[in-house]
């Protein structure tokens, strides 16, 4: 009972960059690890620099879960989908899953570190990248130094009409009401008329007598043209997404391919499992081989797998699986190209649209090589939270279909250089079935439902771990510090026994 | 006496990256050119992309002018000091002039692509770096995220109390309400409480139960403790300085060479000139080694440097030049460091301070190399404007120890693991004397003055450029458009010559 209440105690503090177990902790004991993601492949290497005689099954023939960086010749199996080949010329690939890094998680950026894996910048935010909103295309800055000046205009206006004469002493309320001016790009009277050219140019300022023209500014009406456009406008404010961000050089699975390097004989690929048991004195994994018995189990597996997984899991734990809610559905479509978006001015960083395709994502180095790939979808919900499961749905070519017509609204006559489609859809994929579980609230919402506690409860000797058990969801950290806290209970019962 | 008028003609639109000569058009034609900064090399690959016979006089011992990179065993010669030679490990570097490229630079981002010369991110932007203004260290996501709340809040609370009912449609204002505190981070009240952690948060979400919590938000007055924090808090929405931005792989002065490789058989360095002289059928310039003749010149030397020299120039040339400005005198001073600032979530990006030392850049790449050349210091009038001249007047060692206690500041203890400082004041840089003229208003200000237009007139058979005759100031791009609207009043007086 004592060691059932442990999965509710604290975990590691994430600044804990350097975990460790203690050295030789783990000799004599055994553990099987439930998938090969990045939970599954910090705990093995952890359980196997402490001395513990670790094994890992795993379904997929490839390591590294929902981090999947997609080359040419590489296969795509999806659910009811006919198979797709990628054929990207050689060092092209696409991020289909994890594609960027913040900069603040430590966890997973210390274990790139450890083993030498090369970062460099992951742009996440361009103020030349076109935002197509009802129907109409402007460059990011005039929609997002647009909506600050409007702002500071109103108010601006509200200080100037006395409406903060309470509010605020004078000495104070002057200076902010300079410093409002100079923030919105105001003009004397206080009106935002785009001053000093923040939300764009009309003319560029050139050679000689060629000044700039400052773009006229949006209205609040133009830029705020319905609830789509919210998600863009906070998009670079929201904590994971803030600059600077990283990616590996080469591609999203060079960390995790580095820890495989570290636990390679440990790891049984194509090995998909059947049932989790309990032992007398520990598990037994089945699966297609046969089966797997060790002391302990770190359970990695996503939720919908769980869900439908035969185990001898306690009524409640099973309850609250199968309460948890459906993994977002998002699907990434890309196409290889020659990089035309270099020519107007793009250089990493994010479109956004109204249509089904969402988001845009432009290849972040090899600047000025000839081609690159391009992410012309990602349909994740940022501007319609319904849009996923329906965008998931159609044809390929629907959905090439669509994210041509949104390049060609981007970049007049461009989509005609794109080729190579392929299109991925998380929903559809076996062995995740989604991305991360759509914990009702916002993604890192302290308020989780009553049944979060209970999916990261030991059960005896099966602990738990995966993004999905963090408020990190759906970022390889949450993997890697729910990995961290799952080994801290293992630890914990391997010290207990050794004590009695 | 139309000659002389066309100095005052429309220059190439900067959209023209691809400019050129007509081919052939300069064949028996000789053209001078005056320094071999950008604008220079410019011009004379121009020049002999056309067919003319072109001579560069640079009076350094390098190409590149204000790019220049500085790496170990390079000498820094300041007036009036003692010359320090750099010492930095083999392939660290420090880029003392242009440091940073706006991706809608294409004239200069032109040239990089055409001569293959490849481009990483610069890192212009990061939420996780420190700002320290009076006297205390906040995270650049505090300060920006934080304005921006307490802004959301004040107008929030004028349109809860219909301060807008009669500038706004009710329909419009409910949704412009509705979005403003999704946008500021309000709570249901209104009032700015850092919902969701863009501002920062005090514990980060982690494993199992371990929620986020967000930092408290600070107020107006803790933001805006004082002048000095304005530049910094509308930094990133400066219309060069907005995302993303670029700079050349291993050094700035990678694309200076580039163009200089084409043409190295024009220039010679270390040739100081001691006057422009008009004769009969062009010029005549006076240099070290004796004359050089030509039918035309390109004069790209800066104001400073210009004032002084003799000249056959018009009274009313001699007048504007002496009428305009003194530069800027900015100084960069530079440590070799073990990036400790990257265990601390910094890669790239800028620290803001109002100590003297003003601004830091950290590396942009090569994260996870064990050193790289942190810019300590870049004492340019961001957060006082009078700092510069005060800051270049100081000793080397008096603006080491600002560098180092600012950095201990910033990364407690820290500023003992820099080593190998060296200091590059441009207000003392022979041929420079500074960065680029300080006219009256913003850098890009369309109200110059009057004197302006006389700066950029030809003279006979002498014409302009560099960055000071163009709307980019200060930009290797105001540089290179300049050169291309000086080569086409060269062309246009051929042209007219051949006609005549």
């Amino acid at each position: 009972m004592a060691m059932e209440a442990m999965g509710l105690a604290q975990p590691t503090p994430p600044e804990a960059t350097k975990f460790a177990l203690p050295p030789g902790s783990g000799s004599g004991r055994k553990v099987v690890v439930l998938g090969a993601g990045i939970a599954g492949l910090v705990s093995t290497y952890e359980l196997q620099r402490a001395g513990y005689d670790v094994t890992v099954l795993e379904a997929r023939d490839r390591i590294g879960g929902r981090v999947w960086t997609i080359r040419g010749g590489d296969r795509i199996v999806q659910f009811g989908r006919a198979m797709q080949r990628a054929e990207f010329d050689d060092g092209l690939y696409l991020n289909a899953g994890a594609a960027r890094i913040p900069a603040t998680h430590r966890a997973i950026l210390g274990y790139a570190r450890r083993f030498g894996v090369k970062l460099e910048p992951f742009v996440n935010q361009n103020r030349s990248a076109g935002w197509d909103f009802a129907g109409k295309v402007h460059e990011e800055r005039s929609m997002a130094f647009g909506i600050r000046g409007q702002i500071a205009e109103l108010l601006a206006k509200a200080i100037d009409q006395h409406a903060l004469d309470s509010v605020m002493p004078k000495a104070e309320r002057d200076f902010f009401r300079g410093f409002l001016g100079f923030y919105g790009g105001l003009d004397e009277k206080g009106k935002f008329v785009n001053l000093g050219g923040s939300a764009g140019f009309a003319t560029e300022g050139g050679a000689y007598g060629q000044s700039a023209k400052d773009l006229a500014p949006l209205s609040i009406k133009e830029i705020l043209s319905g609830p789509a456009v919210g998600l863009p406008l906070i998009f670079d404010s929201i904590p994971d997404m803030q600059s600077s961000m990283l990616q590996p050089v080469g591609g999203m699975d060079r960390i995790a391919d580095a820890i495989y390097q570290q636990v390679k004989a440990r790891v049984r690929l194509s090995t998909p499992i059947s049932a989790i048991r309990r032992t007398a004195s520990g598990v037994r994994i089945e699966h297609a081989s046969g089966m797997t018995e060790a002391d302990y189990c770190i359970c990695t597996l996503p939720l919908p797998i769980l869900k439908r997984l035969p185990s001898d899991f306690s009524p409640a734990k099973k309850a609250a699986i199968a309460a948890a809610p459906g993994y977002q559905r998002s699907v990434k479509v890309a196409f290889e190209s020659p990089r035309f978006w270099e020519e107007q001015d793009i250089y990493g960083g994010l479109a956004w649209t109204d249509r089904k395709n969402e988001n845009v994502i432009y290849p972040s180095s090899d600047f000025g090589s000839p081609k690159g790939v391009l992410v012309g979808a990602y349909a994740a919900g940022w501007t319609n939270q319904d849009n996923p499961d329906a965008f998931s749905a159609l044809s390929n070519d629907q959905q090439f279909r669509i994210v041509r017509d949104s390049i060609d609204a981007l970049h007049p006559g461009k989509s005609a250089l794109m080729s190579k489609p392929v299109t991925v859809r998380w929903g559809l994929t076996p062995y995740s079935e989604g991305v991360s579980p759509n914990y009702p609230g916002n993604p890192g919402n302290p308020n989780r439902p009553d049944y979060y506690p209970e999916l990261y409860k030991a059960e005896g000797p099966i602990v738990f771990a995966g993004e999905h058990l963090s408020f990190q969801p759906a970022w390889q950290e949450g993997a890697a510090l729910s990995a961290h806290a799952a080994l801290e209970l293992v630890q914990a019962m391997v010290a207990d026994r050794a004590a009695a």
